[in-house]
């Protein structure tokens, strides 16, 4: 299988994709893998597999690689002689946060005929959204985390109990993310927000809550990652989450019976179903009083969580052989044409 | 000022595309018209604007234009002696439907950073599909109309009274809407809806509801259109609508009260602001017992509603000049930096 590993973007989490990308070539060994790098201004370059890594990045080398082009059917080099197009079998969007996660690379993979594997379009603003993602778990019967919702021109009040956790609605990674213990320190953790968002939302950060987190997919069954508990300490700050994404080793099962994995497996089955086909994605959830709550979906998550799944390589090529086909759409033109020959009657 | 009209799209409202992209010529008088065809197989074509009809879409002529690729600041026109940008100001995009109205050619136009008019990606994902225009209404406070969900594996039973309206989740133009007046006739409706997309809402059908038609946008102020009653029959079929996105000159306001308009006017910027910033959109309302309902967000409503307005080119270049910004994102390595130095020392 030859795979196009689509990374990069403009994002803030423009280098935890470049960690990720890397990280596949631990993860995917017996595929071939064409790398693709969206510049931060936007621009596709055609990587060289051999020679990546993350220097050729920060150093602004990429810029010498050739650059590609968006076309009907796929990515295509333009050259003197006509334009050639560059030969994979999926793209793998792994782009986090912006321009990955909001839709914009979906769009262009569904618009341009281009199998790939990601949320699509509707599945990617819902997700992207964390205000959105509650009301589309709760249409779903999927509890959340209580939250109050603030745009940046509202009133900064909250009627919730200290200590909050504050986020920005639009976010992976933690960025702009501030727990508040107090009702004096809001105003500075709204200011670091609305650095990054417009919107925020405020929930109640809950000491030492359990965290588990599944990830998987539908191929033609359920292919489910095992559960993992998250190591915490307050929460995993950028950095710290950083570190994760260039996990490529396998991590043991979280210590609960199974009655609760059974529950955790059930809840992201139907936040998966059916709007996340054609993707792998991982849900955070929490366990409060022995009830499940969705925290967080993330759509694209680091270096794919990979280190959840036992075979995650013949996973994607299970995955990649039961993309969601886009619905066909003839046009006939018979309106037009009944204008038409209306027109020419009179 | 120079416009770039998009139309046509791989959607089931291709056609009706075509009309509206022509109607604008006669509407848009002073601005320089540049067009844009996107073809039901989802190239760019440049087309004449002194030669515009419908017949050069339903004969297959088109294909004789020049073909446009995207690439980071427009649409470019490449040639033997290189790529050529097509100058314009902004792009209007009048594809109706799928594409269009979806998110896809809003997240092309925000990733190749071309200025455009539209809803942005997630007003899109948000009013594309009315389940979610039906959370997105709710979270804001806007009443709609009672309704249940039903995807095409579900069990096909239904709570509410008959008749009901059976609608696709994702189509305009009333394509496979019908309205079922008793419980034998809903499996055929069903039927009729899942031809065209996998989920569906049934709602209640009113009888002879009031029906009011809201159009504006946000510019440096609030524009809004006068309220429209529209005719009705019993609903507006493909046909009838398909007359109604040729429509070039302006209609009555509706004979209704200061504190009706008012209550409409207030329930459009409840739903406008701020998701909308950046395009022109028709809210349609019932009354119902004196209380307004939101019935349906048209993103891109046919012919754009200019009939609605007094000064719709003038209002085009307010908004053209007031369009949201995408928030900067400087990507400065300094995590990758940072890994490069310790690594360094290690």
């Amino acid at each position: 299988m030859n795979i196009a590993i689509l990374f990069g973007g403009s994002s803030f989490e423009h280098e935890i994709s470049i960690v990720s990308a890397i990280t596949m070539k631990k993860v995917l060994k017996k595929s071939t893998l064409t790398y693709i790098f969206v510049s931060p201004d936007r621009k596709f370059y055609l990587i060289d597999t051999a020679k990546i890594n993350s220097k050729l990045f920060s150093s602004g080398e990429y810029k010498k690689s050739k650059e590609l082009t968006l076309r009907q059917g796929g990515f295509f080099a333009d050259g003197m002689f006509g334009s050639k197009s560059i030969d994979v079998d999926v793209t793998l969007n792994l782009i986090h946060g912006r321009d990955g996660e909001d839709g914009k690379i979906s769009s262009m993979m569904e618009f341009f005929n281009i199998p790939f594997i990601s949320p699509r379009m509707e599945a990617s603003a819902l997700s992207y959204n964390k205000l959105y993602t509650k009301f589309l778990a709760e249409s779903l019967g999927v509890k959340t985390v209580a939250y109050e919702y603030l745009s940046k021109n509202d009133e900064r009040k909250i009627t919730m109990d200290y200590p909050v956790i504050v986020k920005p609605v639009r976010l992976g990674s933690s960025i702009g993310v501030s727990i508040v213990k107090e009702a004096s320190k809001l105003d500075y953790a709204l200011d670091v927000a609305f650095e990054f968002d417009t919107d925020v939302i405020v929930e109640p950060f809950i000491e030492g809550v359990k965290e588990y987190n599944q990830a998987g997919c539908y191929t033609s069954n359920w292919e489910l990652s095992i559960v993992e508990e998250p190591q915490k300490e307050e929460f995993l700050d950028f950095e710290k989450k950083y570190m994760d994404f260039s996990r490529d080793s396998q991590v043991l099962a979280a210590d609960i019976d199974d009655a609760m994995t059974s529950k955790i497996q059930e809840s992201f089955k139907k936040i998966y179903n059916s709007l996340f086909l054609g993707s792998i994605i991982r849900c955070d959830f929490f366990v409060v009083e022995g009830e499940i709550l969705l925290n967080e979906i993330n759509p694209i998550p680091g270096s794919m969580a990979n280190y959840l799944f036992e075979d995650f390589e013949g996973m994607v090529e299970r995955l990649f052989k039961n993309l969601p086909k886009e619905q066909k759409i003839t046009v006939d033109y018979q309106y037009i044409h009944s204008i038409q020959s209306a027109k020419g009657k009179a």
